[in-house]
């Protein structure tokens, strides 16, 4: 079916709940509304449905670093020696294929789920007109429709910010929603920006043997994560050729007389490369909004401030969720906010959101995290021990011909309960959630050092991690008098 | 260092233990003894030390599997198709080769292992003159050296079950250590025995494109796993033509004109393959040992009897653990066993073994399983409900192309805790430790209802699975006067 199916002409349809937006915030929005047997109208500006996430974002990035894991052969390189190659010529088109393939299923299911839970959707620009009513601009020739709605939940994403300074041209130099569109592979690309868009695209692109250069103004980067991890993580890239540049502010973009991009550093230490992707931060798409007429303005990024818990806007009835209200902008919060707008609007008990969840940086090496970083127990000045288990000491990891990944845990010396786990390696947006689940359900590292875990695994890595901390600080002493089991040292824990 | 350094000549040289079998259950023992600042002699019957899991089991099985799904492209034919292959020509030799590697490596890390810990070790054939004393027999010629210990500890494992009606010749007709020196790959195989063994060695036969035939006496197969489970199982393997005849019992196994083996079938539906591989069960080492001199004797399969909670045999100051004393003759719980049974040797209180720990079937596809299957809940007459999750429903089961593997989780419909998780499909042996930290930690479904995932992972499939549940027996009904935070129906979580 046509999933933006016209509306029946009315004078002036009434909604419960309008959402503008169709990603992953938008979409749990107007699900749980249905659920509840609410009247719901979603906007989507684009032709389909699923937002950034499916189209540009998530979806497509996800999709393109599985493609190149599959294609070089990554994972198999530990074995098959650093030369090893499943195909030898890889293509731009190559590495669209499945993306392509993948972008269809997902807005086929979208759209299913849309018409299986009545939920209407029309495709249009929204814009305010007061805080319950917006116009919707289908094309330039169509006259403007008016709707209504008792609430709004805005979830309309962010786009790339695009500086005056860069001259964007969609060829040598593109934006992170212009990348997919690559018709022929670079040699060399300089990715502007180390978040986790910048970083996740410079590490797939340098597994295609591309020679990458990550620039960043700021001295330090993923600054929400142990920077144990991200010390890791940086070692591993610069082994792999990956040209880091911290604290290189950005003066312009310019062509050399070839047409390369050249990026020029206030050091005066310039990049030129065959191409060059701008990924430093993305702003609310929320200009065409006439937020002014509902009441709401932005910040200097267009982004949406809201109440943490309820999601609402300083206009009660208008909510926020998704990247337009910024940090996380993970798919996986989004959908958890959209719900929670949902329920908040309809008069549920705002079930809380839970106190973990889970990071996913799905780069190469992917990372994954929970809870509190070192530097965060410090500063909480909460006494604490670490452990850490690398994934060559599992067995699985010597199958699989792993030299790298590791795995961190943070227990407190008190009360002996895990305080934050980080991963990084393959899998780790997959093993995190056994740390999640142990935090969550308040289990101590005897959890760990008491279970049995499947062999060979590298969830084992929990256990090696464990016994590191606990050789470190929980094992009895000489002195004590009695002797507890004492289980085996990390060394021998594989 | 030579791991079985000749010990100094003394008249009779006396352990506080001596372990008899260096695989995963006498080296955690050893190990443990050793920790707890005992002497401990470890006798190992090989040239290397490891056990069967290193150099025949667990290791070289998993390392061919692996290598098997890299080699064959495996896990992407999803998206290229099932005609895709990484590599056209596979060889025998090229399936062995990382199994080589990561055994070699094995060792390495095990004889540092006791080395570090001052273990000792001595090569040879260990035989009781007496419950507290052993001859060893290094060779034929050497004269036999006799050792004393306060305790000990029987791993010395299994050996392949040879009835005599089969004619074993390392050729055509193998047994399951045998099989890892095949020298050419057969164009067709039978499996005799769909035991964990012989459904493992089929299906990643069967993954290579060799046609295989797997016969099983019994009308069913791996019991101890939930039917649900192991329909799908049998499902998959039929779509990928393997031919598996359960209720055929194996009267004979004859070789035709041509040299290729018959098994001859009870109801004359006669087998004939290029090889054959007969995995009907193993025997315990044990016959060398000489048991009736220690008071022990065994059962007609060689194995011994244990106090399931101390590991001791009849006789207190004598243990045994792992495949010895049969199920579940897992790798992972086999070293639970040699902790446990040191620790109690050694006057720690013996830990309660974890209540619920995970099997592991490396088999293509793979299963994991912790908990409760619904056969024994029913039996157990607990209210229950299920909840199915398929990977496909999964973002990330998207993204890499499947089209199988799912999750099933057993809910108590009264206390709302989660009993069972079953679990078939790539990483399926990873992704059941999530749910075996939720069951350790009494987790209900609410846990999975109010947590956060990872976007895109498998482990979303535990949220998909859970809502599932949830909407069949938990969710509120329209009679019910209040409705609390109603979560979206399953077939909306993805």
């Amino acid at each position: 079916m046509n999933a933006h199916s016209s509306l029946v002409e009315q004078s002036m349809p009434r909604f419960d709940l309008i959402v503008i937006g169709s990603g992953p915030s938008g979409r749990r929005a107007a699900i749980q509304a249905a659920k509840l047997g609410k009247q719901v109208l979603v906007v989507e500006r684009n032709p389909r449905v699923g937002g950034v996430s499916v189209h540009t974002g998530t979806i497509p990035s996800k999709a393109l670093r599985e493609t190149v894991l599959n294609l070089t052969g990554w994972r198999e390189r530990g074995f098959y020696g650093s030369a090893y190659r499943v195909k030898k010529d890889i293509s731009a088109a190559d590495l669209w294929q499945r993306g392509a393939k993948i972008l269809e299923h997902e807005v086929d299911v979208l759209e299913h789920q849309f018409a299986r839970n009545r939920v209407t959707t029309v495709q249009g620009e929204a814009r305010f007109l007061s805080p319950n009513r917006i116009e919707l601009i289908r094309s330039r020739e169509a006259e403007p429709e008016h709707y209504e709605a008792d609430f709004f939940v805005i979830a309309c994403g962010t786009r790339p910010y695009r500086p005056t300074h860069v001259p964007f041209d969609g060829k040598t130099v593109f934006d992170s929603d212009e990348i997919l569109k690559l018709e022929t592979l670079p040699r060399s690309l300089t990715v502007v920006g180390a978040g986790v868009i910048g970083v996740e695209y410079a590490t797939i692109f340098s597994a295609l043997e591309i020679a990458v250069t990550l620039v960043e103004p700021r001295a330090s980067f993923l600054d929400f994560i142990d920077r144990e991890l991200i010390e890791e993580f940086m070692h591993e890239l610069r082994d792999r050729n990956v040209s880091l540049r911290l604290g290189s502010e950005v003066k312009a973009v310019e062509f050399d007389g070839a047409g390369r991009p050249v990026c020029r550093i206030a050091s005066g230490r310039d990049v030129t490369s065959d191409m060059l992707l701008y990924a430093a931060g993305r702003m609310g798409a929320t200009e065409g909004l006439n937020l002014a007429a509902a009441g709401l303005e932005t910040d200097h990024r267009g982004r949406l401030t809201v109440d943490a818990k309820t999601l609402q806007t300083k206009v009660p009835h208008i909510y926020a969720a998704g990247d337009v209200i910024g940090f996380p902008s993970l798919a996986s919060t989004s959908m958890e906010q959209g719900r929670l707008a949902a329920c908040h609007a309809f008069g549920l008990a705002p079930q809380a959101a839970p106190e973990h969840f889970p990071y996913g940086i799905y780069a190469v090496p992917e990372m994954s995290t929970v809870g509190m970083s070192e530097e965060e127990v410090i500063q909480r000045k909460i006494p604490y021990e670490c452990g850490i288990a690398r994934f060559r000491e599992t067995s699985r990891g010597h199958i699989m011909g792993l030299q790298s990944g590791m795995m961190k845990m943070i227990f407190s010396k008190k009360t002996r309960r895990l305080l934050g786990v980080h991963i990084i390696g393959e899998g780790a947006t997959e093993l995190i959630h056994i740390g999640q689940a142990v935090m969550a359900l308040k289990g101590t590292i005897d959890y760990f050092m008491e279970s049995t875990f499947n062999y060979p695994t590298l969830a084992e890595a929990y256990k090696i991690a464990s016994l590191d901390a606990w050789n470190r600080a929980f094992a009895p002493t000489a002195a004590a008098p009695e002797v507890p089991d004492m289980p085996e040292a990390i060394e021998d824990a594989a």
